[in-house]
């Protein structure tokens, strides 16, 4: 069975491995750990956990237990002192206190989940992403990046504080892998930040492993201002060390108008600008209700315009069969 | 196999239960929902659950998964939004949210403990354990209850509010046991509440079962003040409507002095003044450290000066072995 490692934060990850989970393949999710805010932030703070939010996104995604645990582990309280926060994210915080490692938290959720598969934080130390902006503003923390105003006038440097050593296991995982996804996912919030960990990209480019990047479908104007498929490679490549990409899927369907104007505030449909034999273009957009099965597909409930899980696993395991 | 029911609240039924668990009957614990104190309080004003601690106990005293689990149940947050809740009640609450139902939350927590026997709630109705003192004040509520310092005066009366329907599946456990076990607990604050739920205290006395009283060790000093041996068996006939008891077990051994010297501002050691037929003594203290293992036996906290378990289950599978 090909091994497979999706690298990426919650949101997009969930996608591709609720995809890929219903193919033939032996999957590993690398999550990144620099999220704080909503739910995740409460409780760093509160109980000086590690980030559990991504984590749980990728442990739904893979899990193969009833409907009903699902929804249990995305339940998100609405009222009183623990209005916010989702129910998974209180599980693996209460389990992290417990057994004193958020590694063995991540192990157990996933036998209660009955995952197929792994999910592993890309580093087991307590990190921040910070920023400093172009005008020399230091910005704190994953949160404050994305509700920052003023990234359009660009950064100089990001980087995880204290800087990280990368968990073994995910280290492994990435050296033994026959495929690597990278992406969908926030550039700068969620994708980069695994990169910022130490060893991750020397592992990716030292990997036999093929290289795929699925393209966001989405820019944020805040984060990623008119960028084109193009711009992605290059900041990746910027932190990567190398252009390591063997094949990059993208989509080649426009959502409908409504939709997109619907959100033009804060987001922008990326402009395909690259004529290379190593883009795979489908038709990869998710056209079903959104507001179906919410408490399932949380993940999706931050975007309307999102990737089908399906057809993006279709495309990726037909590369993955020609490997 | 015989059919044993156990009737409380948490604390008290939890050492019950556990006792019993290892031997070879079939269990049933019935519990009262009267509690709103604590986390449990807190949950119930916020979320509008019904209240989950006493139920956490009882599901926690009987299930059969790991001691990791078990402690996983009863761990309580220390800090922030989440400090002083079990995270046990927040899955209860959780479930109860997902589901729509308590019955079925309680039921899916017992498939993930993997529970021998059955926890059932006495009533599925939200309600409130009301006092109206001598001196004509209305406690309303089993914290209210318990912190009022004025309960010397006596009480007029005691009822639940509004007044509830008993759960069907107590109902029939009761009327189909071999054996039912009254306490220990609370007088007013666990034992009675479950008698003021419409169709209990008639189900005990129609049931054909033995009936098994287990007295308390202490009394509380603001509830149950000098109370001996046969006030605790008159004040349950006044609710019961008739001494239903064919066996009382009473500990024998009284506690080293150091121990009672300690809590004796709260509670004091209660005297038997029954020369009954139905007595059965025995020493059913726990002189094991109550500091070790304290996530595991968190009922045991509340209280050192405490019944064995092993040493309760003991009597308690004589009786039942006599029938």
């Amino acid at each position: 069975m090909k091994r497979v490692v999706v690298i990426g934060g919650g949101t997009g990850s969930f996608v591709v491995l609720r995809g890929l989970k219903t193919h033939d393949v032996d999957l590993a999710a690398i999550v990144s750990m620099a999220d704080d805010g909503g739910s995740t932030g409460i409780l760093r703070d509160e109980l000086g956990v590690l980030p559990p939010g991504d984590v749980r996104q990728c442990l739904v995604a893979l899990s193969d237990s009833g409907r009903l645990m699902r929804s249990l582990m995305n339940y998100r309280f609405e009222n009183g002192s623990l209005g916010g926060h989702s129910f998974g994210n209180i599980l693996l915080s209460a389990l992290e206190k417990v057994t004193g490692s958020f590694e063995k938290a991540v192990e157990e959720v996933g036998k209660i989940l009955n995952i197929k598969g792994k999910v592993i934080p890309v580093t087991m130390n307590p990190v921040r992403l910070n920023m400093v902006l172009a005008n020399g503003k230091l910005l704190k923390g994953e949160c404050e990046i994305l509700l920052c105003q003023e990234t359009l006038v660009g950064f100089k440097t990001i980087y995880l504080e204290p800087f990280p050593k990368a968990d073994a296991h995910a280290i492994d995982e990435i050296m033994n892998a026959d495929m690597i996804v990278f992406g969908p996912g926030g550039l700068y919030t969620s994708l980069i930040p695994n990169l910022l960990v130490e060893g991750v990209s020397k592992a990716i480019r030292d990997s036999k492993a093929k290289k795929v990047f699925v393209m966001n479908l989405m820019n944020k104007r805040a984060q990623t201002p008119g960028f084109k498929a193009s711009d992605y490679l290059r900041e990746i490549k910027r932190f990567m060390g190398k252009d390591v990409f063997d094949y990059i899927i993208l989509n080649d369907q426009k959502p409908a108008k409504d939709l997109l104007e619907k959100y033009e505030a804060e987001s922008e449909f990326i402009v395909n600008d690259l004529k290379d034999h190593r883009v795979v273009q489908a038709d990869l957009l998710d056209n079903s209700d959104p507001n179906y099965s919410k408490s399932d597909v949380i993940a999706h409930t931050r975007a309307l315009i999102r990737h089908d899980a399906k057809k993006l696993a279709a495309v990726i395991m037909r590369i993955v069969d020609g490997i």
